[in-house]
């Protein structure tokens, strides 16, 4: 099937509708679906949250809702069409009920269930169907499901703040707000496109912090996870609040006792495999992505995030630098044992650089996995 | 005096002038000029090397070689028209024996033997003449000369370059290009546009550099400036070749026995005082003024680096951050005392960002002073 510019622009269309529906549709892709007939835009859908439509369907409704017929359309979709019966009936059998007339995928949907059985049953019916349209946008948007499901691990985003050269705190350990209001609205915002924020026990300790999406509008708080291989933070942190949004403590320890006042809070506790004497890290994002969880965002400090660089477990960096100097005796953004040649220094592509209020904003992707 | 859009187009076109001719006045302001007649330029000039024509002088002989008189004509100068006899006759005179009708300077020259008097000579002489058009241009364009006659110092520029976690090497001192080669040449660039360029031993030590302009088309190779407090770097160092480009050793040894391997490989002594060991830095740039730098580049170590900037004697960084990390085992950018809050750390000004290859290029100004 070869692509038209008409193609594109509709399957851009579908993307973004796919990109605002990320959030609400998890962990289920959120996926667009844009139909259209004789060169006009009839019905346009995006998958609810879970249990819900899917947006071939919401697409579908859309059209009848504005009183037009869907048969003969060309359905513009982000992802394959699904083939099983899941928590819904499958989207290709309604697409051929409904004789849609071309079905265009941005990409096979790489989940066993469907996997190109899709497309496959569309053809089968007579239909003409293809995938790969702007199959490396809808990637992008669909980046979080697609690293659940093909890696078994969250889309993983670590988010650090320093000052121009590096420093994110004093040596003695005094930290406060580095950057602007601006770029913390900007966190808020960035926390609220998670499926969950990761944190370490020693940012529970010195910060206290809640890590929940508060300057920005937010659909569904993401989940809080506290990495806290010995138990150091005490059970009445801030954090542990699941009244305000659900909680889970990542550790080692396997003690129903110590557990308990942590469990009393409504926290879900997740014992895992150590690695010298920390939580395997390999083995946390999988049980993240067991849990469901599509995008995972990291709010940590120097340890856990150079822990995470240097295992290859982060995809994306958003480096927040404020027009400020601190000098070499304070404390660094990324801790991990001394380079024997600058050759090993970790390399980053440079997605995007804004300013965010009077701060840098760098989007980064490590170059080492 | 009010000005018109005509008025701030020719001075804008006297203000690319003179930028383009500072590096080749010094240690005079290159100062631009243009002649205007009837709606018509008629005459354009800089500032030559020193004991040249001035801008004034240059405008006036471009019009007459354009068959053209420049009598009634307005001159737009970045400067105020000289006043005294120093190596070449005072400017005014000369406006005023070509019957120029209007002078319009972008500001007043500082300089003690002008300072107004260029202005009050020619409407004395019943010439309209007025100076502050585009005023912060001209200072920005006449930054370096202005830093020497109104502060006794030159503008500094301190160049660094870093990882985005800012490190510049590896704890063992291992140290290498960090940056891409798009970075250098524009380092380059920034030493050519610099009167010297300034180092400190360590770096000597370590690099053994030259510090001379290589990549990029040069006017002129700038003076180094070696400042070596107990003169630990060797006679032999490459920078110490005044054969390529004059050099200076700033230094706290009085002892002419030891100065003397020096002084043999053709570089001139500063002996300067001394504040707990080290040569005092103020002094040292009060020299270098002296002697007629205007524009001071430094690039140096964490250590100079560092203690320019906490004597508030930085004018501007120019930082290159590489798309790389180092982590925390790695050396910083700037050694200072530790902090005891983080309200001491050093604000910056955003001048400037922009992409040079693969690397970020910042300009900063400090804004402790």
């Amino acid at each position: 099937m070869t692509f038209s510019s008409d193609d594109h622009r509709y399957m851009q269309q579908a993307l973004r509708l796919a990109e605002a529906a990320t959030r609400r549709a998890a962990p289920n892709p959120g996926v667009g679906c844009v139909l259209v007939k004789d060169g006009v835009v009839i019905g346009e859908g995006a998958t609810l949250q879970v249990g819900g439509d899917h947006a071939e369907i919401q697409a579908i409704k859309d059209c009848y809702a504005r009183g037009l017929s869907p048969a003969g359309a060309t359905a513009y979709v982000t992802l394959e069409p699904c083939s099983h019966h899941g928590r819904t009936p499958p989207c290709a059998e309604r697409l051929i009920a409904e004789r849609i007339g071309r079905v265009v995928a941005a990409m096979v949907d790489p989940y066993h269930e469907v996997a190109g059985r899709g497309i496959a049953m569309l053809q089968a019916a007579g239909i003409a169907a293809a995938a790969g349209l702007l199959q490396a946008e809808a990637q992008r948007v669909h980046r979080g499901f697609l690293s659940r499901v093909t890696r078994q691990r969250p889309y993983v985003t670590l988010k650090a703040a320093a000052t121009l050269d590096g420093k994110t705190a004093l040596l003695n350990g005094v930290s406060q707000w580095i950057t602007s209001a601006d770029a913390r609205r900007d966190v808020h915002a960035l926390r609220a496109a998670n499926c969950a924020v990761l944190t370490g026990s020693g940012t529970v300790l010195a910060d206290d912090p809640q890590l929940t999406v508060r300057d920005v509008p937010c659909l569904r708080q993401p989940a809080r996870v506290v990495l806290d291989s010995q138990l150091a933070t005490a059970p009445s942190a801030r954090i542990y609040d699941a009244a305000v949004a659900p909680v889970w403590l990542a550790t080692t320890v396997a003690d129903d006792a110590r557990l308990q006042p942590y469990r009393a809070r409504g926290v879900t506790v997740l014992t895992l495999p150590a690695q010298d004497g920390h939580v395997d890290l390999a083995a946390l994002l999988r049980e993240l992505a067991a849990a469901g969880i599509n995008e995972l965002m990291v709010e940590a400090g120097a340890g856990l995030h150079g822990a995470l660089l240097q295992a290859g477990l982060v995809d994306e960096i958003v480096l927040y630098l404020a027009p400020y100097l601190a000098g070499d005796a304070a404390r660094g953004l990324f801790d991990w044992p001394a380079l024997s040649s600058l050759d090993d220094k970790l390399a980053l592509q440079l997605l995007d650089l804004r300013m965010v209020g009077r701060d840098l904003r760098l989007q980064l992707r490590p170059q080492s996995h």
